[in-house]
């Protein structure tokens, strides 16, 4: 769908002399072409008819549709990764800290959404992708530890198993890049808000 | 993987003189290759490779792809739409009502494992597909309907939007598809009474 991708007369490829596309603007179509119709059935045929120009210019701003892949990814492992660096990921009670990284997934998931759609239909095919799913994997267990220290901590219920926790809280999360539309009637914010409060709450007006 | 569909010399298949395959061992087969490849990538010659036989003898089980697509739908589907023939989805609050929703969906999901997966993969790319996914939507309506109606009898909080709940719902329920494993750790009463625990009554031991 080349009419996402804004051309930019200021943009770095602008000033490299190909107008019409940066290297973001690239990934943009990029990461809808792979979601739209799979990672290994995408040729860089496909994705050059997509952006409206030849296989030649694409080559241009990467290498390789790996090295597309891998930057697309990126825009979703990054951030991703940057919540445990965050001063509320390391200071406060675990149950504090817990809902931060949730609050903050939930964030990074709606502002990333194509990216990190493509990063959680990984089929983990080739390098780059092991390599992805690597990394969110050790995402997911900074979460599982977090929940484990909660229960220790007691603030987080020990009727529950902690592994099968994680993956529940991941798949609510998770869920909504197949179904938040930006442009939907609830808004990011009460998305998240209600998201939390049916994950750390309960839906039951008796825990009120 | 052929090796999962048993042989049964007992089964109708073998009755009409097909030995080694039924009905539905070809159908187990085939939704593992649906699964795995996609249902668009699956031509009849790789279903035939993977039950071992010539693509004439899948046409002695089914006329078509097509069918062999609706039949699979089916067994997710029917169980589904008998959630709510059930009495228990018919009797007593609507509180009641949902978790007895909640908690079949749970256990169609994990006994249908592979059937539930080919259901909520699809795309909608012909008319099976669409009318499979009409009745899924169908299914979630009624669950949507139920939670408008805790709320309106006070048993489920009022801060939350209902659609966006019911979304949360199954994205909880959902994500099992990919990650339940019926020889791993969490059998599937556990993982059953920890998904409902979190949904309705949270993790937070305050509410406890």
């Amino acid at each position: 769908m080349p009419s996402t991708a804004e051309p930019d007369a200021l943009s770095a490829g602008a000033k490299r002399g190909r107008p019409g596309y940066d290297q973001d603007s690239v990934l943009n179509v990029a990461v809808q072409v792979f979601n739209k119709h799979g990672y290994d059935a995408t040729s860089m045929g496909l994705l050059a008819e997509n952006l409206g120009i030849s296989k030649s210019a694409i080559y241009h701003h990467v290498p390789s549709k790996g090295d597309l892949l891998r930057l697309a990814l990126d825009q979703a492992l990054v951030p991703l990764e940057a919540i445990s660096e965050h001063e509320r990921a390391r200071t406060g009670t675990a149950e504090e800290r817990l809902e931060f990284f949730l609050r903050s997934t939930i964030r990074v998931l709606i502002e990333r959404q194509p990216y990190v759609t493509l990063l959680l239909r990984l089929r983990g095919n080739t390098e780059i992708e092991r390599t992805a799913l690597e990394r969110r994997r050790a995402v997911d267990r900074k979460v599982a530890d977090l929940v484990v220290e909660a229960q220790r901590e007691g603030t987080l219920r020990e009727d529950i198993d902690p592994r099968t926790t994680t993956r529940l809280l991941f798949g609510t999360i998770n869920s909504m890049v197949e179904w938040f539309r930006p442009d939907g009637p609830a808004g990011a914010q009460q998305v998240e808000d209600n998201a939390i409060t049916m994950m750390l709450d309960g839906l039951h007006t008796r825990n009120l």
